[in-house]
């Protein structure tokens, strides 16, 4: 999405809650890097609070600008619970294993968004609409407009979370384990890389015949991307 | 872990708040289920409140029963944060994206498990390191042995939570697009699946000679599995 924009140098503001203390040299503000693991990240993690108590719900999500956006049923109790309300909504991207020569040295390597800001409901229909293409889209370019078009109704039933990020920090670990003093310890040291890729599609049962792939989904399959 | 255990056929209460209201046919509470979930996933999203804020953290985990654990350095104020407090922990593993004729019908194939429960710090020290080496144990069969073993400082600089399992719900959607009445509609349908996976290991710069890797590692890998 970000192609045809000028970079984006800016920070998040580092406060309170989001200065990374933990390995600081691991932690950054920078709405590029934030950006660039929320864009990666196939799915995120929507944390709020309800009576007080915690509640963390998977979704997909999507970006654009300082805004993140998620959807669901109209008549999810969590996304209810959201709306108006402080949210904080984490992406995380597992890497690999790092296995070090001590237990205390292992370690993962992963990049994580987290970001926080207050859930409010898009509700104008065009709005909304243009918000769920964009969703689509994003996702898998061009298909939005090969689609059955969306009623009214299903429109209706759908509700669409849109956030801006008001603060956000993003942590990031990679390379081998950092006990190379211990090098000596006779055990196998390294790191264990995890790959997450889109493998051979499934047509749908009664696909008719002569409905291909489109080629922008073939070129998502080859890129090893997830979106 | 259960290989030894005979099987639990037990269920978690179905309460207000774990039960599974959108795509019931979709839910479980049944221990086998969440534990699955749990088991297969490379890591967990830890939600928490501080001052009435949610807090999302990635972490990895691990299980032994009903009980759930997670770790961090002794100086993190997440970790510290979540002591004694209601926290929800959950496991998603995404499987792939289910692409309909349209956009309503568009979903994910997935599976989720949300747990609720108190954490608690475990504080013996005895009880802590044989956590710590289930931890290890669990993702790398017999490496907690090979290792150079853990000092009593750095014990001390690891915190390691304990949360007995009091509410949860597994939730799985898996197959293709639920969309076969409008088959008719001419653009490409089914499933895109996304695999996780390990791949070939990195060994750490500087390992001696002939240090190989373990077979329980090269096991692993060839597995398909992540842990």
């Amino acid at each position: 999405m970000a192609d045809h924009c000028p970079p984006d140098t800016k920070d998040y503001p580092a406060t309170e809650r989001t200065r990374v203390r933990r390995s600081p040299e691991r932690g950054s503000h920078a709405h590029a890097d934030v950006h660039a693991i929320m864009d990666a990240a196939p799915l995120c993690h929507v944390g709020y609070v309800i009576n007080g108590a915690p509640y963390v719900t998977p979704t997909l999500h999507w970006r654009e600008g300082d805004y993140v956006y998620w959807h669901g049923s109209a008549a999810s109790r969590f996304l209810r619970a959201a709306e108006d309300m402080p949210v904080c909504l984490t992406c995380s991207i597992m890497d690999g294993y790092v296995l070090a020569r001590s237990a205390f040295n292992h370690s993962v390597n992963y990049r994580s968004a987290m970001v926080f800001g207050t859930a409010r409901l898009v509700d104008d229909v065009e709005e909304k609409t243009d918000a769920l293409r964009r969703f689509v889209d994003d996702l898998f370019p061009g298909r939005w407009d090969s689609l059955r078009p969306m009623t009214r109704q299903e429109v209706k039933a759908t509700s669409v979370l849109r956030m801006k990020i008001d603060e956000a920090s993003a942590k990031i670990r990679n390379g081998p384990p950092g006990d190379s003093d211990e090098a000596d310890h006779p055990v196998w040291a390294g790191v264990l890389p995890i790959e997450s890729r889109l493998v051979p599609p499934q047509p749908a049962p009664g696909l008719p015949d002569g409905i291909e792939l489109p080629q922008s989904l073939a070129e998502l399959i080859q890129s090893g991307r997830l979106r």
